[in-house]
């Protein structure tokens, strides 16, 4: 292949993205050349400024601009409930349906010796904190309906046994092996709804 | 949706690429936001250097980094023939065969009354007075096996009925409807091999 260099290097930048191989990373670089001034450099600019600003919520684990993500900072959303999720990606997909008005903490994982990820790597010491320091009635389980999930949603409920919250767990329409954020808005808002006693 | 204002910016401008809905930009982002500083930042440092500095080859039309392509700027390429492609993909497309040794005009598009391209669009003109000026001796049709690409290619031939120039087109290995940048490199390489004058 004959391209410059630079062009090259951005293909093989694209073509690390979920979703893009070699061959669909060489087309979407193509359209970007093609319309270099409407849509590349904008691009390029949203990507250098969110790349810089990003950070991880000191309080939720959801990833925003700020050291306290828009939903921490909310003081409409301080409703006594807190929604754990695996992964940011899960959060996005709760937030979508609106169903849900409390805050989250974002595990960033499922508990697994073999990827070293503890109790404390997933926050479960903080998320126990927030639970007395916040007046939390009530922990929403909304986590992936697989056995790693279902291992990790048990293990926080067992760490919350010493307080007085209720724990609850996404109950119907999430089906068993699937994850939330391939589910339709509709399906995870009625799961919300019938969440049941853990 | 509850991200902040720039990551759904960004969101919104990587679901313009080709191949990429709302869903899947959405997943490629989360992706970047995770690796802000081993793949995001680089990402959009690659891609503002290359919309900063890409421009079109003022010989040939290929897209590359300076005012001459690598392809017109190598002297080992004078060969005294010129590959017409529709688009950039497609000149990609033949470099990746490295079938073909000599340079390129691409058309950037084929005729079209209704896209207002005429010749003067295409380079056609352009194309013309480079096989005097570069003493070319063949002008291989790489076009898409399409009705305006095979159009497109007739009309190219007749403008150059004037010059001694031997006109072939890529031949057998172009399925009837397809398009060059679909194909697999072999396929590209023998339907080279085997053009036929026309
Ligand atoms: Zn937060
Ligand atoms: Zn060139």
């Amino acid at each position: 292949m004959d391209n410059t260099r630079e062009i090259e290097a951005l293909i093989e930048l694209m073509a690390r993205l979920p979703g893009l191989g070699p061959r669909s990373a060489r087309r979407a670089v193509l359209a970007l050349l093609k319309r270099r001034g409407q849509l590349m450099a904008p691009l390029a600019q949203a990507m250098a400024t969110v790349a810089l600003n990003a950070r991880d919520c000191t309080v939720c684990g959801n990833i925003g601009t700020a050291d306290i993500c828009p939903i921490c900072a909310d003081p409409d959303r301080a409703t006594g409930e807190i929604c754990v999720v695996e992964d940011v990606a899960d959060l996005w997909a709760m937030e979508r349906t609106g169903a849900f008005k409390g805050r989250y903490h974002v595990l960033g994982g499922t508990l697994s010796a073999l990827d070293g990820l503890g109790p404390d790597e997933l926050g479960i010491p903080r998320l126990v904190r927030r639970v007395a320091d916040e007046g939390i009635c009530e922990v929403i389980m909304a986590l992936n309906a697989t056995v790693d999930g279902q291992t990790t949603a048990h293990y926080i409920a067992d760490a919350l046994t010493e307080t007085t919250v209720q724990i609850s767990s996404l109950a119907q329409g999430v089906p068993i092996g699937g994850e939330l954020d391939y589910l339709d808005d509709g399906t995870i808002g009625a799961a919300l709804r019938a969440r049941r006693r853990l």
